[in-house]
């Protein structure tokens, strides 16, 4: 079977298609403009500039804006990461993040172990710089690190993981599965990159201690946090907003001191201003407050979308309950074609990601699959959306079904 | 004698010595934070987040925020470049834009021809590719294109020059050496990457041909403006303000295309909310106006630095007169180490940066030089510092004459 991996353009070009007005798009990783909270980035723009005008548009620190860093790195205590702002380095979104990681990390050829499906914009950065991947499926459970040791030999240079509420599948990483991670890569020396966009945005159960902790407490207890095998990522996107594009890595100051000479090269600093307007605007607890709506409104649309799906899509097709985030993962029988499902989609307005985007390497399981965002439309959208697809959905699954082939055959 | 090449490093630590309060300091390339048009960017942050709130903090497209790219392309027009939007690439300022064409562009081991001294970032920004460096000195006319011929055997990927007020040497390219420049890259089909961050900040003299135009007149007159030679780079760092990091690329619609690649995999896309707010900030001709203002403001500091030099510099100094630009480039006695000198100079509290940190190549030349920012110190601290360099300098210029040396031996 010839599997159709997605190159970069293939999902831009899709994502012009989804634009359609009439299209209900569940294709996207948007977050919702509703939560926005547009008034306070007004105010904090203006409180930055009339008080700190000339240092805001000026050129600033490549390691980023201090009481920023030093505001991340206390953020990040709440989650027993003891990071000093040393440890901080912001970058100009998480995509940066993971194009200066490659950067640092890969040669041409080397190794990185992937999760199947990944996020699709990790492989891009990491494709550039010649990666080789080697996968290794999830499940329920996110990764399945039974599964890992024999993917280190030989030896990745890094693995990439997304522990929380996965960008596509939805899923977490067990606490179990945490700890073996955190082994395999302490016994083989092999880094972790843990990143962690959505990891505030949890709908249900408790936190899960994140690996960059897990690795700390296990084998660096007596140390501060300058030694590990977790670089840490994390983002304003989903919790502020995109449109200023503002991440950071959490490292080893020896690792951020080489992040920062390549960060120079690459863009000089992140942008003065947007740091400075985003310090403003999360400060005093307006952050916190913040993720709190964010949580209860995309609560809200999961739940819609999880009851719509329950409602409308055959009892053949599964999908997954994230506990987070802003994607869930369809599965289809074996032998749909989500490319041709998509176009079914379509011609009913109604779009998503197929699944073959999301594979570093070729798979056969790659095609049946389909994610679906539920964080951008509201939620009649979504129930109409879902109402539309399970149509497409329903005709597939019937052209697949063993009476149909029979009939036909 | 060895020469000591700085490193991104070495810059970075001068420019935080030269922080002391109390040091007046030359050395950085900051814009005057006097002129940043502060009230006009908070009108527009208001604006855009009261009008387009949604759109400015959501994601957007990575070849950049439309309105911006037509806004830039006609003013392109008045150049003579005929670039239209699909010709014009939004990054995350110019060191970006750098980083793409040398992502693009150099694959470990390419040579790329460089101006010596040229700009320490674009070194900075080709060195992570592994570039190897070609270096052709440049005059009082800007690079010396008689000796180019010679250094295109074997082939650079691409020359990069900086045809306006040089940084660091404050010189411009003439017009009969552009011709030379525009014939030799057709003739042995060597790209050129003009970088123009300073060409609308000219202070006296005609405005020259943009090298692209001259390409396009020269060689491609009856096609559109979607084949060439030239890939052209500009700004709004020195023109509204550096702390937004905004640029652009102006380049075939085919490069384009590749660039925009790269640019997604990179950091997916420069920030929607700068793009919009620096649209707003720049329409209904605020950018002109403004410019013209730095003007003013700069030619007063450059002609007060001339001045200053005239007044306080032994006659063995001298020192470029740049007709636009921020920096003026001086020239000590052969022998001289402008690396002691520099630490002299910080004795006086007066700070620039050593010639060496500019240099591709090893060079003897490379340390009897100076840079001198003009544009962010004001005219009694330019006057002052002047002074306080003089000292220095006089010191050093003794230290070398021949009768201090044959009595000292």
């Amino acid at each position: 079977m010839r599997t159709l991996r997605c190159k970069a353009s293939t999902i831009r070009e899709l994502l012009k298609i989804t634009q359609r007005p009439e299209v209900i798009s569940f294709a996207g990783g948007l977050p919702a403009p509703e939560v926005f909270p547009v008034a306070r980035f007004e105010e904090a723009c203006r409180a930055v500039l009339e008080q700190h005008g000339a240092q805001a548009l000026q050129y600033g620190p490549t390691e980023g804006y201090e009481p920023l860093r030093q505001m991340i790195a206390g953020n990040l205590a709440r989650y027993g990461i003891l990071a000093g702002p040393e440890n901080v380095l912001i970058t100009s979104g998480s995509q940066q993040a993971l194009d200066l990681i490659a950067k640092l990390l890969i040669n041409s050829g080397d190794r990185v172990l992937m999760e199947a499906p990944t996020y699709l914009g990790a492989v891009q950065a990491f494709n550039v710089y010649g990666a080789q991947f080697v996968s290794v499926p999830l499940d329920d459970d996110g990764l399945r690190t039974e599964l890992v040791e024999s993917a280190l030999t030989p030896p990745p240079k890094f693995m990439y993981v997304l522990p929380n509420f996965q960008n596509p599948a939805g899923t977490t990483l067990s606490e179990p599965r945490r700890h073996q991670l955190i082994l395999l890569a302490e016994r083989y020396g092999i880094p972790i990159v843990e990143d962690d966009p959505y990891g505030q945005l949890r709908y249900e159960g408790d936190h899960l201690t994140p690996l960059v902790v897990l690795d700390h407490q296990n084998f660096r207890r007596d140390t501060a946090f300058t030694f590990g095998n977790v670089i840490y990522l994390s983002t304003f996107s989903k919790t502020l907003a995109p449109g200023i594009r503002l991440a950071w890595i959490v490292a080893p100051v020896e690792v951020i001191g080489k992040l920062v000479l390549l960060k120079q090269a690459a863009d000089l600093h992140t942008a003065t201003f947007n740091q400075m307007v985003a310090y403003e605007v999360a400060r005093d607890g307006f952050l916190d407050q913040h993720v709190k709506l964010i949580r209860q409104v995309y609560r809200e649309r999961r739940d819609v979308m999880l009851q719509a799906l329950e409602e409308n899509f055959p009892p053949e097709v599964t999908w997954t309950h994230p506990q987070g985030g802003l994607f869930l993962w369809i599965t289809m029988p074996e032998g749909t074609d989500c490319r041709s499902l998509f176009r079914a989609a379509l011609a009913e307005d109604v779009a998503f990601v197929p699944g073959d985007c999301f594979y570093a390497n070729e798979s056969p399981e790659c095609c049946r699959h389909m994610r679906l965002n539920f964080s951008y439309s509201e939620p009649d959208q979504i129930r109409e959306g879902i109402r539309r697809l399970s149509l497409a959905v329903k005709m597939e699954v019937r052209s697949k079904s063993p009476e149909v082939v029979a009939s036909s055959s």
